[in-house]
């Protein structure tokens, strides 16, 4: 059995954002090597997410918009969690869109839907901050 | 390291709806002689879900409203990606719900608890769709 | 390929209720021998997730309190699946925070970001319920 690892970096310059890592991540496929397995792809802080969806901006703004309505960032003082930060709604943020990914290899690709693409999804940017994409298989 | 891939198809008539798919993807688990392993089973469409929960008509009632309340339709216009489209909602709905599920494989069988059941999540139907099954193991 | 299996067991005394298993996912880890592959922990039971966030107490009563808030227990009556029993709200709760984890094995050690920790959320606890930790690799 082949195994991959590599750390992806990334810093979002505002507190929230989504970017495309499919290329990124297809990347990494090649380097591996594995032509028939499984790549998993995770957000290593717990205030981001990797999930995957369409590449479309207007969707992006919604979920942005919508994400907010489900766990409002203000106020601040409406979390306990938010003692010295306040970041408690990044928390929330994450486990609705997930915190990782599970991808089918097949013949050496990512084996996606007609529009499935992987994002990296920020809710507490600024920072650098990592995602982990290890991938086994023959 | 065996691997067995499998596309099932569906079409759900109406917008929404739930479908059990544990018997097909028992039957791929079959057709795939691995006896240990994961099995990973995904939407390979952007406004769907797989996921595990109890095959129990009210409480898929009760998640069809539920997810209606906190991702509406209607009104169409709220969304800025109905664009010539009108499926904002089934994207957030399928966040909610999950891409993917991963089961562990022992002794050739889905290793479940009591109740667990695999179902196929439509937020956009009317057309037909895909599931990935994807096994890997010995 | 290596494949290990085990079931952890849980009782939360009240109904809700959040618990950090990581040492027990470690320990999983020493006794299967994989240096490099994946472990999924995953909720055998409907009403439990399994999910990776902080260890932080003032958050853990922030995703109580959220959780209520999006999927009320109260009333029992709004559900349809609440036919003989209560916990409709829990199936729901269990949709947002996720079944499983499927996390990075690398060198023998789980393969996590700085805060990442695992836990079990319970959402219809009082009761003796399980965990599956499977792990696959070289």
């Amino acid at each position: 059995m082949k195994s991959y690892r590599k750390e992806l970096w990334f810093e979002v310059p505002g507190r929230r954002g989504f970017i495309n890592i499919t290329p990124q991540v297809e990347q990494c496929l090649k380097e591996s090597g594995v032509t028939e397995g499984l790549a998993l792809v995770n957000a290593m802080h717990i205030t981001a997410s990797v999930f995957i969806n369409d590449d479309e901006r207007g969707l992006h703004h919604d979920y942005d918009v919508w994400l907010e309505k489900l766990a409002p960032h203000e106020p601040a003082s409406q979390y306990r969690h938010n003692v010295g930060e306040d970041n408690a709604d990044a928390h929330m943020k994450r486990q609705i869109m997930g915190r990782e990914v599970v991808v089918a290899v097949t013949q050496g690709r990512l084996d996606f839907g007609p529009w499935e693409q992987i994002f990296y999804g920020e809710f507490d940017g600024r920072r650098r901050k990592r995602v982990l994409v290890k991938i086994i298989g023959d």
